[in-house]
């Protein structure tokens, strides 16, 4: 197979672009791979790890030369990082992004772009709860999705290009409109993040049960919420902040309901919480048929976990 | 090794009860297992598994000669269940159940069992989310806990019997208080899981993102709600019905919480939301080094899943 790109540069270099460095590197899909992290801890590391073939001192240098220019930043970050970049960018470059929210990242990085490269954001819904050049493997992408929001006007080979090299990575495609993926994350992503890490913290408060307690006996349903809680502070502070409303809404709509269901344990409806149990099983199987997950009965882990 | 119990009488054959079923059988800790459910159809599905060497037609009929006897139905069922074997009972054997309630369970069972048995209630924190005779297999209760909540009274051999079948299944056992016991779960699994509940019934619930798109894009954090919210809902119902204090006083202040961090969205207040979720990843480092979970990158899942 011939090389998508010649030359991809990696803005950031977390779980997102070490993952896309090891599956890129695997599949002899690019040229070369360079890679920048404003930290110089991390990027003493990238190097060490050696996933990338070249490590830029700025972000300016990483995109010479590249016709590929992936910002792997927290998407508070993008919008600084598209001016330190916009100089250097070569004509007739694509520049992507892999930020969990999108109308926030194509306000803040548009408008810094020179109108001789072609801006397609992008987001591979994909991600485990570690962070840093370390955490990253070939096969996060591998049966996700990666969300597409191009604008109509982008030059339809320029997306064809970026989508092989996201489908090439294991990744499966969609294009979606700006504002309906970020509603569509804060449902499945955002709102959940957000509830998980709140539950966390108030285990950790309630002072009649200790810290050693809600460790020890945390298999019972707390796990999953701690491994949910336990991703990068600075990356979900972010997504917070830049998809505000969709967002607030839909922990409003959560609130709302919680409300009710307290008022049935409350008042013993014991059919009400039995209704609403037995119509979120149903969802779980779709989530299973999508081959989003396992129903493996040891989900799939090791015996000693 | 010597057998720890001659014959052991399960009350109820779902997730529990199969496990157990299995795990005594692996390494030879009961002479014979008696079964019992209510529904023929389990019954019936048992018998074909083969992990009882028999099934009784009655409650009262298995329990009969039965040194150890397991009440392994929902936490609302095992007062009922407690009264149709209480005339069959063998003088001196053990009576313990595995209800993830402990107050209510006592409250119920305890005053229809004679004086002759030996009442010892317990709770292996552990499960999945599939449920009946299918989902059991031998290693369900390794490195897991087993809380056994005796009253003081209660024959310290007997009680270092049911502890020893525990650890011999592979669970480290430990005593607790009942209703300390109901309040660390409240925390720990009952809170958790009515979060999850909620959490996907608001996802199905709004409109403008469809059920399809929930699924497929729910790798972003929303899978893990929608395996915790497809757990037996008569059991949870159950459960959130007879421990209601401390659910209601957890879920108070979970949503005192969940306000607060609301409120530091919409007033962009990014310092309180990075420290918060600072907080919580070092509780999941706990978790992880207590042995209840893996930090596997990949969640030690496998590849394709």
């Amino acid at each position: 197979m011939s090389l998508i790109y010649d030359r991809v540069a990696l803005i950031g270099l977390g779980l997102i672009a070490s993952s896309m460095a090891h599956a890129i590197r695997r599949d002899n899909l690019v040229g070369e791979i360079v890679g920048y992290a404003r930290s110089e801890g991390t990027r003493k590391r990238a190097l060490e790890l050696g996933f990338c073939d070249r490590i830029s001192e700025t972000a300016a240098d990483a995109v010479k030369g590249a016709d590929l220019v992936v910002l792997c930043v927290p998407v508070g970050a993008m919008g600084e990082v598209s001016i330190e970049i916009s100089g250097s960018l070569s004509r007739g470059a694509t520049v992507t992004d892999v930020g969990s929210t999108k109308r926030s990242v194509i306000e803040a990085v548009s408008p810094n772009l020179p109108n001789y490269v072609h801006f397609i954001p992008a987001h591979p819904v994909a991600g485990t709860e570690q962070s840093g050049p370390d955490s990253g493997f070939a096969e996060l992408f591998e049966n996700r999705w990666c969300l597409l929001t191009p604008k109509s006007s982008v030059d339809i080979d320029k997306v064809n290009k970026l989508k092989s090299l996201w489908t090439s990575m294991g990744a499966n495609v969609e294009f979606m409109e700006p504002d309906h993926h970020d509603l569509v994350l804060a449902v499945t992503s955002h709102a959940p993040h957000l509830i998980a890490y709140t539950m966390v913290g108030v285990a950790d408060d309630i002072r009649r049960v200790t810290d050693s307690e809600v460790v020890k006996y945390s298999a019972a349903g707390f796990r999953d919420f701690t491994r949910i809680a336990a991703s990068d502070p600075t990356m979900w502070r972010d997504v917070f902040l830049t998809n505000k409303e969709a967002t607030l809404e839909v922990l409003g709509r959560f609130t709302e309901e919680l409300f009710a269901l307290q008022r049935a344990i409350r008042t013993g409806d014991g059919e009400h919480l039995h209704d609403y149990f037995t119509r979120t099983r149903e969802i779980r199987r779709g989530v299973i048929e999508a081959g989003q997950d396992t129903d493996a009965p040891n989900f799939g882990r090791n015996k000693k976990n």
